[in-house]
């Protein structure tokens, strides 16, 4: 492969731009106004992949977003990569933060600015370009297959159906995935765990209307002082969730295997300073790489009731709200969780208020293991980049998607990621490096010809 | 006053049209947008001023919305009754909640419906129409002077100073409020006490930036989970607040006045179904009328945070913030209260957290005794149209600028309240009823012959 780099220096420039015109369709899958903007994505990436080489492209219809299926068959014999990404991205609020508009991609200090730059329109892109590069350098060294979902911000709702439904037309040996970060620009690392997920919204309605709060303040219950104190009273004083059953199926690691964990390099003083917090905080008795890796969380994503526009309204409101997430580790069952989170919001709510919990979306977590044939081929393409060897890293992030991938196909996927942990995905400003981009694009094509050799 | 029934009779829809024109100016003193209609509002007022006999009348600047001041001397040696009003009004969100738009007064079932009907834009205007009755039927028994004012809603930032600024045009022997509830339409009652009120909003920031509650919920503290901790510990489960030294000056009743308050008719579990609420709620060891009358409370009157919107964000937010407002009883000073509260949330603040107290506004509470002239006065002037001595109550509400009148001018006010507390002010459906708003022009016309003659 040594016209890889020419290759990639020779056609820098077209590929941002191809990438930039994806970026600028604004496909967030959350929210309904964007509908047709997730159809006009669909339909540009599977243009892109006739293009570069896809013997066949469709875009097929599920429950929900589109999902855009591509394959070229070199021959049946050889294993089969499948290759998956999202083109959906999350919402862009709030958008007075953001430096150059989130649809409006911009290059600054090597950076690209978008909502989706990285996650995952970038991350997805790179396998575009490196397979548009095999197929042209007649060097695909096995059949290559593409799934590209709408929904991974709302947690796949209707892959699970449409992976059902499409099982033979998905049948792979390996399960390729661009959608997780390395530890730094200089320490490659893959993702060999992720956490589950659930997330629901909860309701808490006091009086029938909104209030006079000096009429009625004192002798009503205010729902946002009773949502607080429930709230409040999830977690203790050591950090600990207090959901009854919570725990119950934690995995629990030994010794040694903190301790291998505990050598990933992490600068807790560089973490503090680049978030601007004066101390971190978690669990009680376990470290920061551990508190998003092996432990699981509960976290208010968004609050709201009352009064929230400027100035002072004197109300006793009638309602309140939260959406609460809980990041879950290995052996948890996203469902339990959601029961048992439920069961105990619903048993501490007092009587004076009614109480309601909402499901929003679910999935497991993912542990992988690394004396695989693709982790050994991942982290030999990482290398042969890089000029390091790989670390493996449990994630605290969450793609739902990756337990089903093996329930429903039976195939193991590997998380070749290329992210920085400072690309702000979710968040306003979200970026990703412009050498990240390339260097994803030079190694995987090492990952394609490593596997194949490997799995000989 | 033979003729008093027939004024009303004959100019019911008259006086009715003229009230429905000022409800139609949307004067939101809280809201930069409406600054016009204040000016709107004020200058209506003054010209319905002259036009019911006024001999001046004039629209005063103050460092906010204007104050409109008008009087009708006749004869100097006579009494001065300073009749005080406003001309704001509450903000009206949710709008969605509104069965006929906010700024269309309608009747239905015998209720003006719209915002401002009661508070008090309709409570004022029965003072304009008593004062054109007494003067168009040459009754008038003393002076008259008025001041209504356009920020009341907002806690009358810049009254003190138009006050100091205008002690002699403000010169007066008691002054007159219709800004306050009855017991009910068939028990009169007399408001003796109001609550005192301090306003902050809270302001909590974790990291620099909305994070990925993935990457790192767990060891990054959350400020809504922060934020909902600290309100949470704001009251225990004794429903008392637990702010250092903030029952330091509470006035205790003695167990006379305590039994004498029981006497006030009061149906609890009318009050609770009204409210589609299952218990009421509040200090332990107190009843419903006495959390609201004789005890401070701590009310969140707004909270918001992180993703608000539709749909699932899994976002730790940069920030969560909370409107909170404690009423005051007698001889809870305003400014201690806000300070002490300062003081207790900033000690909570944890210190992986950035945690802000911004003050929004404030007042004093106020008693007034029954053995005044001006109280018995109004007490016989709603026992001739009620049939029924009133009953003197203190409410829960604040109107901080009764106090001020006080220490200011150096006048006490008596409170000559109308509305009922099925009028929803401040929420949606805002209404008055017309027996209320007719009663009310009836009644005030006994007032000022009981008092001047009381006062000889």
């Amino acid at each position: 492969m040594n016209d890889l780099k020419a290759f990639i220096q020779d056609n820098k420039d077209r590929l941002l731009q191809e990438l930039f015109e994806l970026i600028r369709i604004p496909s967030i899958s959350s929210k309904e106004a964007h509908k047709d903007d997730m159809y006009e994505a669909a339909a540009w990436i599977k243009t892109r992949l006739l293009e570069k080489g896809a013997e066949k492209a469709e875009v097929l219809d599920t429950d929900g977003h589109p999902v855009v299926y591509g394959e070229k068959t070199i021959d049946p014999s050889l294993p089969t990569v499948l290759v998956y990404g999202h083109y959906d991205v999350q919402p862009v609020e709030p958008l007075n933060l953001w430096k150059s508009p989130p649809f409006e991609p911009e290059i600054r200090d090597g950076k690209i600015y978008a909502r989706g730059a990285d996650d995952d329109k970038g991350q997805m892109y790179m396998h575009f370009a490196a397979f548009e590069y095999l197929v042209k350098t007649a060097q695909l060294p096995c059949n290559v297959k593409f799934m590209i979902e709408g929904e991974e911000e709302i947690g796949s709702p209707s892959l699970g159906k449409f992976m059902e439904q499409n099982r033979e037309k998905l049948a792979a040996d390996v399960i390729l995935v661009s959608d997780t970060s390395m530890l730094g620009p200089d320490d490659p690392s893959i993702t060999t765990g992720l956490r589950g997920l659930s997330y629901v919204e909860v309701h808490v309605t006091g009086p029938n209307r909104d209030l006079h709060s000096g009429l009625f303040g004192g002798a009503v219950a205010n729902p946002i002082n009773v949502l607080c104190q429930m709230i409040g009273s999830l977690t203790d004083d050591k950090g600990r969730i207090t959901v009854e059953g919570f725990y119950d199926d934690v995995e629990v690691l030994s010794k040694e295997e903190r301790a291998e964990m505990a050598r990933a390099p992490f600068d807790e003083e560089a973490y503090k300073k680049a978030l601007d917090i004066a101390e971190v905080h978690g669990e009680a008795g376990y470290s920061t790489l551990e508190r998003t890796g092996i432990r699981p969380t509960l976290d208010v994503n968004g609050i709201w009731g009352g009064h929230t526009d400027p100035g002072a309204k004197t109300v006793l409101p009638s309602e309140a709200h939260a959406k609460i997430s809980m990041r879950l580790v290995p052996h948890q069952d996203s469902n339990k969780i959601t029961e048992v989170f439920k069961k105990h919001f619903l048993a501490i709510a007092p009587p004076y208020v009614k109480v309601d919990v909402e499901f929003l979306h679910g999935g497991e977590g993912y542990v992988s293991p690394t004396n695989t044939v693709e982790y050994q081929a991942a982290s030999k393409a990482y290398e042969i980049t890089f000029g390091k060897k790989p670390i493996p890293v449990r994630s605290g992030g969450s793609i739902p998607i990756i337990s089903l991938f093996e329930k429903i196909l039976g195939i193991k996927a590997i998380l070749m990621g290329f992210g920085l942990e400072s690309d702000a995905i979710h968040s306003p400003n979200e970026n990703y490096p412009l050498v990240q981009f390339f260097k994803g694009i030079e190694t995987i094509p090492h990952f394609y010809k490593n596997y194949v050799e490997m799995k000989k």
